[in-house]
Parts: structure tokens; C-alpha cells; sequence
């Protein structure tokens, strides 16, 4: 392995979700094991510019694996998107000895990593934390397992109340503008309906699946919207254009928020914010840069930032198919 | 004990709330083990007036006691408040020889089941199921323990992501017009500030307390705000004001809605079911009725449905102290 | 109120238990609200010998009301039993300046408390800490509700496969020498039968339920045995004895063990630690001393350390008769 | 696809494993969906013998997909193993009219099932349910995913008591033969050490471990060990010997035991299971026989029950190599 680099900084930007803690602990403890210094930067691109870092040690991740959130915290970052807000941080960084930065977040923070690198000659490597799994280049991100479970676990608490009552709930989880949450959800809480960016049913459709649950004897139904679905109503216009159309159902509106960014990380979440962090650090001390590091088919790989912020992360079409099946 | 009552019905009404089923559980088994019949209205009142009922044997509710919703399911019935459905009610009760009723429910499940008492001279018995608390009588309803924990769980999340993004969260909570919920999850949560209905602190308190955090020190705030609060605004409204008046803070809202509804009950509200419920058969072997049945100070009583329906269940204004210390 | 205390220490001795942090917690911040200095001593009365504290401000506590566990740590000590454990403690706290110290934790933390006060004329508060829930003086003790939570999650789990598999299991829980959350578990969970250290049913009434039960078409069984049981065997011992005498029944043992003692603290315990601690500093600002804090029908009261160390918490008589009822 | 299919059935056999509900619930909707017949035997081979069966429709499943354990009970069946039991079998299911089974369960099912076929050529696909992973031929099977979940927040609450006390923990948990339990929970709750079946590090490595962790300033440990460690010691015998070599220790045991088994089914696990299930019917419906159903690489595959039970799943090695850099 390469013996030029001294020091690693480590942030988190964007979203936070969970199992970013998980992710710093494991380029803290990689660092620690080859005997590498390692800086974690507060605020993302913004603590980067201000300069404000903490040196990171084994012991300052003790007991951070199974918390929420991220102990370095994020933000989004204006001033990062100028071009004198980045060479701030690269004086930053040059000042603090820092050889080499590891980006945990996504698509936006992957964006200003790559123009950083390219403009300072800065090698980055990011890895993918976001619970919206829209990234290419893995099968999955950190904190989208977690927050699957999070949202079953509140539309089973939901489905108590729906079938207690014959309630239809439109239930709005997150995603930005991929189905991901909403199609793997959809199906593991048993939804009758599920509405995502990537395919357009039509209200038609929607109108008519829900008259046939009705004939077949189901008295009360979840669907399942995304937050960026496009059917070109939000979630509260939806439920009133279903009640005025079937008078039948009871519909009522839960939109999820803020609880599906957090929580304890599941433990595929904690292995695989483990795994990609060591790979991380490793391809670093290895001398590769610009890389994201990714879980392909239960391998840990790497693609370049290029690739995986060029790329689109398509979802199954095979779900459709199921959920359809399923909610015979 | 009184060996009159031959077959004893049961029936839940009105929100549903965790621990209905251990209730309704508790009802079946204590009249299996006095030997008296059981029968189950669907739908509450609106059962009773479309006949609508099932028998309910010992094994009728196996693997029940920690499901959330209920199996008897509920409703509001416009027709029961008719003197022509009381009616058809109480006809349907005579035609199936049910001698007594047992109404799990809140505030209006007990209204309805006193007037329907007058005037067919038909015994009731409630039994306080609702996640509110707000019911004169009872320290406690069922239901209410599992929502406190479903919120705080909610919370701790949000926290999380309050945290790592320094932001204000303003989460609804449910509780009608009663700030039970809002006030125990407040503190629980560790709440920088909690709105209730009972106590209108006016919306320059609120600034000069977010004000005077800020400049303590914190970055990140989450305030309760209960969904009968006073103030004047809707939560999103509120947000709106507080970012107006306090740009610092990056404020959002997350309203918990349904969720606050279902779930496992808590194993209190198991054990408080298990026993006001038992006590609630009993009361009627003994030739008592129109009683509703609580627990006070760890001991189950009862009182008149009358006493229950003119009493007021007031909050415990000492927590509001304690939430002003602990926000310190 | 009194103005002479100015620094006032907190601790936590014996078993953890969930909400020890929040009782903490509440101490520090009342100690601020109220403008009195706090220093928290680490494991229990071995820190005290040991001179091994730590200041804590209103700050130091953030984020620990819903954390496991105690951040002062907690310990057994041999050293303190003698009189030149505790004059070294006493010597300690003279020269930090400490005023009072407020003791979280159960009888064992009292009786040390209350020889250490005598002796040294120095001033303690108890706070009653213990998932066991067997001091007398309070009818809760902070982590008791979450640990009634612990258990009937895991019976829960354990009850699908005893279900599917038509088992019968014996599941051994906490308690020391009270049955408390053996016997609220054991009807919170449904349980067949329950078996505590304060009713000693003899085995062959056990035989006789469990081949009633069978009877009466039951093929899964669960039976909840405290860890205090006297019934003269250990839980595996019971289960072989079972096996022996019912060879229908395929017996299987579970000893939940230590995670019972962890986790996030309930609403409840949330909530309850951090009213006591606030009394308990309100107590010593007062100028009271040697009581113990405890909540008596929902309000916050206090009793001699005396009274808390001599009397008995009994259980509840009647909720054996209520298990009775429900397993029929 | 083939028209011969009139009636297809499913059971479930072998330990029960979180999420055999949503692959009865999938195998049923999807012979709805296909207007073929589905039944369900109880227990596995032993109602198959018994000839212990019920017709399932769409609605016969409502309600399932997120509940532990499986509605269709679970056995293992002696009787089976003999020529008699599986003529027995196979005369009910040409008495029952079904022409193809589902068998959901994992290595003694699959085995059972080729033999059947064999001899009575008879068409079955296996889906693999079992929480140990340990089936060639799929990356996951149906209930493992949960377990790990359940394991890790079982340890994340020992955390909590073993930091509170400076203890060592060794922690027992499940997977027969195979150590992807413990490798992946000893990884996702931050263990110190990781006992598997697949590499035996010997008692004095785990000493000189234990003892570095202890200089290094660690005072509180956890070990996970598999139950099918070959280290030659059972996890009680093993903590003694840790405390007779390292006194400093104060080590514990935990047996998770049969919690691990049951609860409520993850969201992958309830999409894998749904998915594995669909193809089965579909396989047979296309005129495929003696498959099992499989997830390589994220998507549903299928292997011969041959290479099922010949092959070998063998643990990621790179895990342990995981392990040992971030318990630095």
C-alpha cells in the first residue's frame, strides 16, 4: 500500500440517515488500524470551508454504531457551490495536513466532491449514504434499509386503524423522485395500491383497482404514495379526488416526514456502512481517488464519481409486477 | 353473585386505541369463567342497530391481547343518536337475549350508552379505551401508555435528525382537546417546548424561549405542539411565524397523525384492559350497571357513567414546571 | 428555600436500570435552574472513595433521556461496607465542597446511603432506581415499566413459535426476590401460568393447569417463571420435571437475562425519573435530608430512607386472581 | 404457461423463521391471481401424512404478512422418514386432488421433499425459510434478516448494562452449523470478538485479544459466539475460562435463545419472501419441478433441490477480516 498519505478527513453531508455514524466510525477505525491520522469536518462542505474539524481517534466513536443522525452533522452549502468557497477549503484542508477527504452523502455532495477534486487536485472518495437509494453505482445505500423498516413499522401501526375503522389511508413516504421507498414498502405492508415517479398509472387506474378491492370484500385499503410521484396531485388533492369519486371509502392522509430520516440503523445498514468505509480508506491508501465505493451484488466495488453521478439507479420493474399479484 | 345475567354483550366504539383487544379478551374469558355468555357487536353502536354480532368463546380471542386495533372494529353512528335507532338496537338485543352491554370507548361511546340505558332500561358498563386520556374517573385509559411510547419513539427519531441538521421541529401530537399526549412526551422527549390547549403560553413566549435557547448554546430545538392547542395557528402557520421572527432557525413540522393510534399495546395498557375489564363483568354479576370502570391510584374502581360524563380529567400542572425546569 | 446548600453530588449504584440517565439528567438541570453547583460521581460509592467525579452542567446531559444504562456508571462496592471506605468518601466530598448527594438506586444504594449519613452527618437523598420495582415507598421505580416492556416483546416473539410449533415454553425473568414483572408479564403476555416467589402454587397444581390447558385444546403454552421462584427448582429443572410428568408437551427454556436491565427508557420512566429528581433536589434545597422520593398514587411524595429500607412493596393479590380468570 | 395445474398446496416446515407467512400469503395470492387452487397443509410433512389440510384463498390471508411464526404450524416428522409415511403423504395429496407442493423450510425440508418426488413422482419446489442462512443457492433466505435485527437491538440493550458496569459479555446466538449470524450481529453491534463455527481462533487468541482491548483502555466487552462454535467449550464453560485467565474481567453470559426465531418480519424479508414465493408458482405453472427458488445477486433464480443440498453457502471471509480492523 501507498505510504504517502498522513491524514484522512471524513464529513457527512446532505440528508442525514441513519448509519452514517456507523460509516464514520469505520474510516475512523480503518484509519486507526494502518496508522493513519484521521479529521472529521463538521457541516459537510460548510465545516470544510470554516475549518472546523475535530481530530478523530478510536475511542471518540466508541458506542456510535447503533445512534441516528451523524456526530459530525450535515448541511447543505451555498457558499461550497462558488468557486471561492471551495479554494477556502482547500486552503483549509492544506493548512490541517489533510492528504485526502472521504464524502459520506449523495448525488449533490458526490457533485461538489468531483468539481473539488478536479479543481485542487484533491483526491475524494465518496461513499453512498442516503435513504432515498437513488444512487448508481450500489444496490444500496446507506440508511435506505433502515428506513424501509421504519416506514412498515408505521404502516402496520396504520393498517390497526384502517381495518379497525374500513379507512382508506394514503400514506406519503419519501424517496425524492425514486419509487424506491414507496415500491419496497408498498409491498412489504401489504398495499393495495402504490403510486411512484417512475410509472404513472393515471387516476383512472387508481379509481378502478380500488372499486374492484371493494367489490372483492375489502373494506378498508392502504395506498402508498411517493413523495415524488407525478401523478400531478400531492397526497392531500389525491385523497379528496378519491373521496369525491368513491364515496364508499373513509380516506384519510398520513404523510411520514422527518421520522424515516432516523432511528437505530438496521444491521444490514450497520455491516454495509461498515464495509464501505473500510473499502474506502483502503482505496485511498491504495492511491486510487474520484472513486464511490458500492455494494454490487453483495460485493463491495468501486466506480468512478463520473459513473455513478452519470448513471440512473433503475428500480425493479419486477416489483410492479408483484404488487400487482399481490394484491389480488 | 347475582345469577341473572344469562349472556353479556360487548362492542368498541369511537377512535380505536392499543389494548381494545386485550379488553375485549378480558370480557370474553371472565364471562367464560363465570359461565355467562358472550356475544360481540361489530362497529359499535352501528352493530348493535344492524344486528350484527358474532359469539365470542375463550378461544375466539387466542393470540389477540398484543394486537393493536380491534377485532370488533368501531365506528361513529349518526343513527344511534335517533331515538328510531336506539330502537332497532335495543330490539336486536332482546331478540338475541342479550341481558347487559360492556361499551369500550371514550366520552361519546359513554354518552350514547346512557341515554340508550334510560330509556330501554338495558344495564351498561363502560370501560375507558382511548388514546386521549381525557376521561374523568380513571388515572388512565387504555391506549394512552402505548401512544406516549409511539410518540417518544417518533420523537427520538426526529431528534436525530434535528441534531445533525441544527434544526427547529415543531411535531404535532394527537389528544383532542386535552393535553395529556403533548405534555408527557414533551418531557419525555426532552421537548424544548410543548403547547397545550390547557395552558396558552402566547406566541411571544414561545420566541423569547427559543431565543433565549439559541443563545444558550443550542443549535437544534424540538417544540410539541398538541393538536388542540389554543394559540390561535395551526402548527404550519406556527412554523411559519417562528421562522419570520426567528430566522436562525431552520423550522419544519411533522404532524404524527394515525400512527399515534395503532400498534402492540404497552404491557400497562395490557394489564390496565385486563383488569378494568374483568372488574366491568363483575360490576354487572353483582347487579350494578351504568357504571364506567377506572383505575385510580393503582386500585380499580368505578363511578357513575354520570359522574364520568360531567367530570373533568385535568392535567397535572406540576409537569408543566417540570418540563420549564428540565428545558433549563 | 434553604440557602446554604451550594453543590450538591449524584450518583448511581447496583443494577442499572433504564431512566437512570434521565433521573441524572433531571438532577443536573434543577441543580442549574436553581443556580446550585452538581458534580456527578462515577460507579456509585466506589467513585466516591475514589475522589473520581466529573462537573456537570446542564450541557453535559443533552441527549442522554433516552439512552440505557447510566453515563456515571454503576458498581458494587465491598469498600464502602467499611468504616474507612466510607470515611474516605466522606474525606472526598469535604474536599469538593459537596453539600448533599442524591443516591440513584435500590435498597442495597440506601442502606449504604443511610449508615454513610449517620456517620458522617451528611445529607442524602434516595432516588429508587431498579427494573425489580421492590422498594416500599413508591409503587414504580424507574425502569420497571420499560422492563414490562422488555420482556413482553420478547414473549411475544417467543409466543410465534411456540405457536407454530405447538411448544410449551418456560420463560425465566427478573425480579430478585419480587414478583412483579413476572406477574404483570405473565398477564400481559397472555401467559398460561405465572410462577413468583411470593405464592407457591406447588408443582403439582402446575401439572394439573398445564393438563387442563391441553384439555381444553391448547397446544402452545408459555409459563413465566421469576428468577426468585421458590418452588424448590431452577427453570431448567421445571422444565425437565414437566417434560417427565407431560410428555405431550415438547418444553423449551428461555432465561431472558440481561436485556432486561437495557434499552430506551419508556414514556413512563422517562417521565417518572425526571419528576423524582426534581423533587429530590427541591428536597434538599428545602433543607430535608435522609428521605427517599417516591410516587404514591400519581403524585410525587416522600418517606424516610428508614420507613423505605423497613417496609415491604407487596404485589398486588388481586392480579393473581385476574390471571386465573384470563387463561381459562 | 402450462394449463395442466388445477391445484397447487404449501406447508411449512423445519424451524419457523420470520416472514413464512408472507411466502404462504404470496404462494396463495399468486394460485388466485393464476386461477389455480391452493391448500395448505398443517405441520409440514406430518399434515401432509395426516392428511390435515384447508383451502386458502386471497382473503384467508389478510392481515399475515407481518406476523411472526406461520399460520400453517410447523413439525418435524419422524414418520417421514419412512417409505409408509411418505406413501401416506402422497395418497392424501391424490385423494386431495393437488398436483404440485410448496415446501417452505430449509435443508431436512428440501431433503424430505427430493425424496418425495422421487419416489412418488410428484412435482415440489422449495422456497428457503430459516433464519440460519445457511442454504446454497440463495444469498438470503426468508427470516435471516430479521434475526440479525432482533440480535443486534438484544445486544445494543447488553451494551448498555455492560458499559454501565465495565463488564464482559458473551452473548450466545443462533445459526446451527453456520456463522452468518454472528459474523454479521458480532459486526453490526460493534463487538469486541466473534466466536464462529467456520474459524476456530482458539482460546488463547481470544485471550491476548481480550487482553489488548483491556490495555487499550477498553472496560466493558462484548463476544458474540455461535452456538455451533467449534472451540471445544460451550459459551458458559467458555466465560469461566476467560474469568479464571483474565480476573480482571466480570464476565456474563446471555443465551438469546428463541426470541431470535420469531417476531415481526423485516421489510426485506418480506419482499424476499414475496418474491422467492411468486416464482415458485410460477415456476410450476411453467412446468418446472424440483427447483429451489433462490436470491443471487438481487434477483430471483432458481438452482436444482440437487445443488441446493450439495452445495456449500460459505460466510464472506472478508467479513472477518472487517471485523478484526474495526474492533481496533
Amino acid at each position: 500500500m501507498s505510504k504517502k498519505l498522513k491524514k484522512i478527513g471524513v464529513m457527512t453531508s446532505g440528508g442525514d440517515s441513519p448509519g452514517m455514524n456507523a460509516a464514520i466510525r469505520a474510516v475512523v477505525r480503518t484509519c486507526a488500524y494502518y496508522h493513519v491520522d484521521c479529521v472529521g469536518y463538521y457541516r459537510g462542505f460548510q465545516g470544510m470551508i470554516a475549518g472546523d474539524s475535530t481530530p478523530l481517534t478510536a475511542r471518540s466513536v466508541r458506542n456510535t454504531i447503533n445512534q441516528g443522525g451523524t456526530i459530525l452533522q450535515s448541511a447543505r452549502s451555498k457558499e461550497f457551490m462558488t468557486k471561492e468557497g471551495r479554494a477556502k477549503a482547500a486552503a483549509n484542508l492544506k493548512k490541517e495536513g489533510v492528504d485526502a477527504m472521504i464524502l459520506i452523502g449523495g448525488d449533490g455532495t458526490f457533485t461538489g466532491g468531483q468539481v473539488f477534486s478536479k479543481e485542487h487536485n484533491f483526491p475524494v472518495i465518496g461513499v453512498p449514504g442516503t435513504i432515498d437509494n437513488d444512487i448508481f453505482g450500489t444496490h444500496y445505500t446507506i440508511g435506505y434499509d433502515t428506513a424501509l423498516n421504519t416506514v412498515i413499522e408505521a404502516i402496520d401501526k396504520i393498517r390497526d386503524t384502517a381495518s379497525s375503522h374500513n379507512r382508506l389511508f394514503f400514506v406519503e413516504v419519501m424517496g425524492r423522485d425514486a419509487g424506491f421507498i414507496a415500491l419496497n414498502t408498498g409491498i412489504g405492508a401489504g398495499a393495495e395500491e402504490i403510486l411512484i415517479p417512475e410509472e404513472d398509472l393515471g387516476l383512472d387506474r387508481l379509481l378502478d383497482s380500488l372499486e374492484r378491492s371493494r367489490r372483492a370484500g375489502k373494506t378498508s385499503s392502504i395506498v402508498v404514495v411517493s413523495e415524488g410521484d407525478k401523478i400531478g396531485k400531492n397526497v392531500f388533492e389525491l385523497a379528496e379526488y378519491v373521496k369525491e369519486n368513491l364515496p364508499f371509502y373513509d380516506a384519510r392522509v398520513t404523510v411520514l416526514g422527518h421520522i424515516q430520516r432516523g432511528g437505530r440503523p438496521s444491521c444490514f445498514d450497520r455491516v454495509l456502512a461498515s464495509r464501505l468505509s473500510v473499502k474506502a480508506v483502503e482505496l485511498l491508501l491504495d492511491g486510487k481517488r474520484d472513486l464511490m465505493v458500492g455494494m454490487m451484488n453483495n460485493e463491495i466495488e468501486s466506480c468512478s464519481l463520473d459513473q455513478a453521478l452519470k448513471g440512473k439507479h433503475n428500480i425493479n420493474k419486477d416489483l410492479l409486477r408483484i404488487s400487482e399479484i399481490l394484491s389480488t
